[in-house]
């Protein structure tokens, strides 16, 4: 391929290390080869941030190979190449003619290759959850068309890896906080009587593409904007309505460098907040606060979510839901829990979205986050905006 | 709940006729129940667009039932009855300690109501492919729970129905595609020499956000912005560089009404283009131009997608992806495929994204698309720009 090759976040070295974690693993599971299938997965191991994940797609790691293959659909090879760190040989694109294809996929040439390797009688492992022909057919593909295989079911495996970030991957994490900050503030700027949730929204996305500090953000995820009279729920994006002289807004929303997110909530009211809110915010920040001074390594996810659930309750509140998880190159990966009972021990630069968001009841929500990392001795919040209820 | 219901795109007529589709299938297919996990297909049956399917959900449809049962976190159960045309009983919000534990999680509570139904030993219909463990255990557990059961596979039978849109969906679309229009137009504004790609992708966006003719745009989808020296690519976002006085740029956009996606595509270049480049325009437009005359109801996917190959095959071009696929819900729907023999006849009213993005090279790709409709006699062209080569 005769593209060049992108900006590269990372040297090769780093994704050699990832590797070699990944790698120890299949051992310990007794695998020759790994399929990996999840997005954020192919991300970490490769660099390869662009879409491609809306058809079968496969990083084939091989303990016999120091580089993984990335099978994915001809149009989208030469985005792999020049996003990733792999060689040329190493990314192959499969033919345009098996896309909406009943008889044959991606995954038939994912199969082919595991043979033409000689690893299609060895310990396969799948990423179950993430194979993505849409139909629950595709494992059994895998199991019909190797049936000497032993297929091992890997969905987390590489998930569990990654839960501890590297320094160079904190410093990009801490790029992406810079930029939800400054999206905070926007905010903080555009939240107006009279203007449209959609105009207030558009400027705030618009300043997480724009980004902070030279550094742009590299793409748009999950956006929330629930507004009086919305404030009970959680996840709507913004509404077609107008701003009022009373309205409240929980805004959480996150911003992403290179496929790395860091996710920030505030709570923002137009004029005075009620009694009922401002003793919420209170009792939020006393329990914010007291679930950041127990992090350190050693803690557990647990040990973090019960500060902050004892705190409130001290104060006269309840929270129903965690208190957050893990945070990287998915906005939320699948595996530890900051939650009453998730035994998982933390470690030194691991990173979690603390989301303390807690909805009282039907008319009474509020939402307050912070993205932190866990240091060698205690916690760094990554993200920067004043822990306020912002009154407008 | 004492939420107030949200806007209502559609009357309560609209959902039940959908149903009664959905109905007539189940009964096809000899099953009492079906559990419908793909959010496409839960914001086509009930109208929630918020986000919730990071975790177990399902719309439970019963034979039994006019109307179907939501269940849901409990966190976004209010977001549920506010967005949807559902009754009260009829959204259910399982707890947050079901939230990332491993013992019992949403799709258990699913199962306890198909048992609470008495339907727990009938034919029941799951979108397997949607189930969203991750693990590729939800399959299983639902076997293991309920071995009465004679499970089937029904992952696109709800995708199927929606391919032909009504009326009311068809307007909602046009008010999509005035947005993705007024983007394009954004675009050829802000695409500048020295401007950085991610603050022109800023601009369009918020185009995307605030919408057009009053009607904001109501989520972000997919952005592709594929700049000289990656022009060659498909889809990529954007990059951190500065656009040049002789770039390129490849655009592919899509705009959101309430779940509802048109997308449009043009290239632009600053400067004069090459004659390779206005040559292969030309091909394309001949060809956009065939396809588009081939477009009426009783053709097939499959003569639309020749007729623009031939077309550009008699001027010298080739292209070897599909030419497009259905529109709506999802950005690209899972059914039926503008490709060579797909052999799916068109009926008025299903739409199509016309994608014809050809990367002939590594260094020469372009794209143009458009969103259609298909009428009673021929064709309705959704997207409304001028279909050119975009000189700036």
């Amino acid at each position: 391929m005769t593209i060049s090759k992108g900006i590269q976040l990372f040297p090769r070295s780093e994704y050699l290390r990832r590797l070699a974690a990944v790698k120890a693993e299949m051992a310990r599971r007794e695998i020759d080869a790994l399929v990996v299938s999840n997005p954020s997965n192919i991300a970490y191991l490769t660099g390869h941030t662009a879409y491609s994940s809306y058809v079968p797609q496969g990083v084939v790691v091989s303990v016999h190979e120091e580089e993984p293959t990335f099978i994915v659909r001809h149009m989208d090879a030469l985005a792999a190449f020049h996003e990733s760190f792999l060689g040329q040989r190493n990314v192959i694109g499969y033919p345009e003619n098996l896309i909406a294809n009943p008889d044959r996929d991606g995954y038939d040439v994912i199969i082919d290759f595991l043979h033409d390797l000689g690893l299609a009688n060895r310990g396969v492992g799948l990423e179950l959850g993430s194979l993505t022909l849409k139909t629950g057919q595709a494992h059994e593909k895998f199991r019909a068309r190797m049936p000497q295989a032993r297929i091992v079911d890997c969905s987390r495996a590489v998930d569990w890896i990654r839960i501890v970030k590297s320094d160079l991957e904190i410093s990009i994490m801490r790029e992406a906080a810079a930029i939800a900050s400054g999206a905070i503030m926007r905010a903080a700027e555009v939240i107006r009587p009279s203007i449209r949730e959609a105009d207030a929204a558009a400027e705030i996305i618009g300043a997480l593409v724009r980004g902070a500090n030279g550094k742009p953000g590299t793409a748009v995820t999950d956006f929330c904007m629930c507004s009086t009279p919305r404030t009970g729920t959680a996840h709507i994006r913004w509404s077609e309505d107008v701003f009022r002289d009373d309205s409240q807004v929980n805004l959480e929303l996150g911003a992403v460098r290179h496929g790395y997110t860091a996710a920030l909530s505030r709570t923002f009211i137009i004029g005075a907040p009620s009694d009922q809110l401002r003793r919420l915010h209170e009792a939020e920040i006393t329990g914010l606060e007291a679930a950041l001074d127990t992090v350190r390594p050693g803690a557990t996810c647990s040990e973090v979510a019960n500060a902050f659930y004892h705190a409130i309750e001290k104060l006269g509140f309840r929270k129903e839901s965690r208190c957050g998880y893990p945070i990287g190159i998915d906005w939320s990966e699948p595996t530890a829990s900051l939650r009453d009972g998730d035994l998982t021990v933390l470690q030194p630069n691991m990173t979690f979205h603390l989301m303390l968001g807690n909805w009282i009841d039907e008319k009474l929500g509020y939402v307050i986050s912070e993205t932190f990392r866990v240091t060698e001795v205690g916690v760094e919040v990554l993200t920067n905006v004043p822990r306020k209820l912002f009154e407008l």
